[in-house]
């Protein structure tokens, strides 16, 4: 079993994408939430969520939980995230309904034509709640084949073309893809050891002295300790620069080193 | 006026808080969403937003809107979150219903009592979808005032103790507060010249050369080109780094040098 989203919601897309490249037969479980999927994946199943620039759930949760179970991340993909309209009549619409950051990444469009916005919680929920024809959902395109009543009235509305998000496959046993990938990153979790000015500065020198690109880095408050950080960086191959590291923390949790894929 | 999310949000308590300081008479104004709030405030309001750690709304919407908008932020503010259970009969409940990072906060605390969960998309919703005894909602203590039909039937029933949200005041012109602060933190977001490694190890070390503490770092896909990123920083007092750090890239934008509220 592969857990992800709904139907028609981009992680569900997202894992029918990791399944093109993953061997072995996996059926989709379906979750109502990224911590439902956290849940329920056990050693014969994975799942599928959003980790950056997400418009399904907040990253700081996947991060959050990412840190609470002892799951790793075994691949990631990055897909093209493009929003449509979607509802019975452009002309009639006068409430247009969506998750607050497709709402945002769609801002202009929907300034253009004047509609009243109403947020809910995710964008299946938007088309769900379609009643009539004064309302429209910003969601995938997808979304029309489970929902046939439905038509795309618009296409391509983000605001900025360049709308990725990153989607990450989680699970406690590895996985054989079938075929080889390029691109390797980790994603590591740590502490740093002293709260003051440079800290990070020297932790950054250990990949800049190895010529170690740093694809992402974040700071969260640290639950453990009051005042303290901990910090997410992702980087790109290798894990040798993990013992240099260490010696600056207090605390260091390999996420994984996993394949980027790509067609 | 001060917009903020609705009545017996975390939002809301964080604006009562700021009103304690501010100089002046506000008026609170409540908004459905973060998203709501940034287009609402003009020349003559202001804005209190989660902005780390939140529970209500993510992050990366508060992020994405600081950088869309030409708004400032005017002050912080730190508070403690405390979860409370919210229904009728702590022994009649069924299913609990929360926003999924309070749910993800209190995941052992409901594991421990075998309730089924359900996620909304606000900590208000939920207390709002309470229809009978069997239902319950993981909220703030200070939701009952507003629903008085409901009662609190378990406090700070959150897994970790250091729970806190940074909360932001923010608007286009300046404010003037009751009192002085002495702690002063500045915010800037900016995109790389090169995407090499040791790109960002180079700005940092402009910081710790100054010994000059950074009190959170960010990364986040660029929307302006693809495969870049742009960074999100806070660091503490002055503006004199700024400068330096302009060197190393295309686009820097100062969201503002603002105050650390304390009582």
């Amino acid at each position: 079993m592969i857990y992800t989203l709904p139907k028609g919601s981009y992680s569900e897309k997202a894992a029918k994408e990791f399944l093109k490249f993953l061997d072995g037969e996996y059926e989709i479980g379906y979750c109502n939430n990224i911590y439902e999927i956290f849940e329920k994946i056990d050693r014969s199943s994975l799942g599928v969520v959003p980790i950056e620039n997400s418009i399904e759930g907040s990253v700081s949760l996947t991060l959050d939980l990412l840190l609470e179970f002892d799951v790793k991340i075994l691949a990631e993909i990055s897909l093209d995230i493009h929003h449509c309209l979607i509802g019975y009549d452009k002309e009639k619409i006068k409430i247009i309904l969506s998750h607050p950051q497709a709402l945002a990444q769609c801002r202009k469009y929907i300034k253009k034509h004047g509609w009243e916005v109403k947020a809910v919680e995710s964008t299946i929920k938007a088309v769900e709640l379609i009643e009539d024809e004064r309302y429209g959902a910003i969601a995938d395109r997808d979304v029309v084949k489970y929902y046939k009543h439905l038509k795309i009235l618009d296409e391509n509305i983000e605001d900025y073309k360049n709308n990725k998000t990153r989607f990450i496959l989680i699970g406690y046993k590895k996985v054989k893809f079938k075929k080889e990938f390029k691109k390797y990153k980790t994603s590591i979790i740590f502490e740093l050891k002293e709260d003051k000015p440079g800290a990070l500065y020297h932790v950054l020198k250990e990949f800049a002295e190895r010529g170690i690109n740093l694809t992402r880095i974040e700071s969260r408050p640290s639950k453990r300790r009051l005042g303290t950080y901990i910090f997410y960086i992702d980087y790109e191959n290798g894990l040798e620069v993990l013992n240099s590291v260490k010696k600056h923390t207090t605390f260091i949790k390999v996420l994984g080193r996993y394949p980027v894929l790509v067609e």
